[in-house]
């Protein structure tokens, strides 16, 4: 089964790894959301990008939820002594990633090819493909203004009550190589369990993967994000509520109703009334949840297909 | 007194040290060498800046002789893990440096204020200035043809043979704002015991400097980096040989014959015939030793004033 997965950083990363590890290696590809993208300190970091390279190679520091297991911070704390800025934190190991990359995009050279060389040396099978090449930049309108992302999600801890998200450059990005052809070649197309508003709506901001998902024949099925009535992780409930949406599948639902064929929902909720469901248990904490959880995706897709 | 030091790396900061601790902390001006400078996985890299900044306040790593103390190796390992050049040994602390300092450049900001932010930072009263804010390149011809300074000294740890020293550049270089004033208005001008090739000559080789130090009122005092017929460290005496130089004082002497008055000797080495010499103890392990070569040099260079 060839199948695509759009996805966001940490829940999506689990999603991904869920197939990879369900006999799909050889046949996934990731589509990651550049959105959160940022140049900090004349670095070019990605984060969900790098998010799946450390999921998919078992470097992840799972106890903290983002960057490199045994990871040393000697640059950050020098960074401090010489009075630089330290509000995101870059890892001493998570650096090679970030000046790699910059030295690599100032020579020219895309992102797409960049990143496989990154999954290549660390021994990852799945595809991971940046959605655009060119540069999509998120920003969160709260009640403190509007804040760049990494300045609302890392700076702000998320704490900002948020009114809108917009995606800069969309309209305007191309979808990156690869991206459209995986799509409409596709078995299946998942859409992972990511923050719907600030993880995956930049993938869809992006026309060409938009027309794409329109035009694929593929079963596109969603992973709900809600298990119990609330968010495993991250602001996705939080932002529901200062948006006035309900934290249900209904909303889910209705989110993506332009594209999505069905939902798979946790077995604690109800299932959406507009579009089919399958329900299970959806928190993915072992590898064996995440084997479990994408099982079930699949079994729902391949259901879809006449 | 107020002093000036035309310095290189390590040997040069040792002797800026012995200055800062002689009671001339307020007053002495180290003008830097940045001929050895260079980008790295784009970064700008100034390792001459770097051994004073660290070893000035006190974060050097003396027993392995260039870097920080307690540095971490996080980066570089993640660099070898990815395939990327690992031969020039970026630390995870050092690479602060070289990070900030390459996003300020970028910026349009100076290498001069960058240095005098990071040395305040770090509670160093010592005034250090790159010898020229235009960039100068020590290109090195040799059995295996010409190299890069950083490919030759690191790359190849001085093993190729060497002919030829040339400093790309330096013609169209200016001095740095404040480095000619520095040097017309000082009470003394030292050269430190750096590498009179590949560290004093690059900074010699600004027509801005070379004019300065013609036209100062102040002794010029060389402290000769000759100790018992050889070179304390480094490549100084293989070049020399190399260079069918024979690695004794009055070579030291000839080679600044232009600017020097007179020369800092080590006891156990014969002074040189063409100008006054002074002889001491000049190895410089302890703290004691590089205050000792320090009050040496500057009694010598009080003798020479009227």
């Amino acid at each position: 089964m060839k199948a695509v997965v759009l996805t966001g950083g940490v829940g999506g990363a689990k999603f991904v790894l869920g197939l990879e590890r369900s006999g799909l290696a050889d046949t996934v590809t990731a589509i990651v959301n550049t959105g959160d993208d940022f140049r900090h300190l004349g670095l070019h970091v990605s984060p969900d990008i790098d998010t799946l390279l450390y999921a998919l190679s078992g470097k992840s520091n799972v106890a903290q939820g983002w960057g490199r297991e045994g990871e040393t911070w000697s640059f950050l704390s020098a960074v401090q002594e010489l009075g630089g800025p330290d509000w995101f934190r870059l890892g001493d190991g998570d650096l090679a990633l970030h000046v790699l990359r910059s030295e690599r995009l100032a020579r020219g050279e895309t992102l797409s090819a960049i990143v496989a060389d990154f999954a290549a040396a660390w021994g990852i099978p799945t595809r991971i493909l940046p959605m655009s090449e060119d540069p999509v930049r998120t920003f969160v309108d709260t009640d403190e203004g509007e804040l760049e992302f990494q300045r609302y999600f890392v700076g702000r801890q998320c704490a900002p009550k948020v009114s809108a998200i917009r995606f800069e450059g969309a309209q305007a990005a191309r979808a990156a190589p690869g991206v459209v052809d995986a799509i409409l070649s596709a078995d299946a197309v998942f859409i992972a369990p990511s923050n719907p508003y600030l993880s995956v709506d930049p993938l869809l901001a992006v026309a060409d993967i938009a027309a794409a998902l329109e035009q694929t024949r593929a079963p596109i099925v969603a992973i709900s994000p809600i298990v119990g009535g609330t968010a495993v992780k991250g602001p996705t409930a939080k932002i529901m509520a200062e948006l006035d949406i309900a934290p249900d599948n209904d909303a889910i639902a209705d989110h993506y109703a332009a594209f999505v064929d069905a939902l798979l929902v946790d077995a604690s909720d109800a299932a959406p009334a507009a579009i089919p469901a399958r329900a299970t248990h959806t928190l993915m904490k072992t590898l064996d949840d995440k084997i479990h959880v994408a099982r079930e995706a699949m079994a729902l897709a391949k259901s879809l297909i006449p």
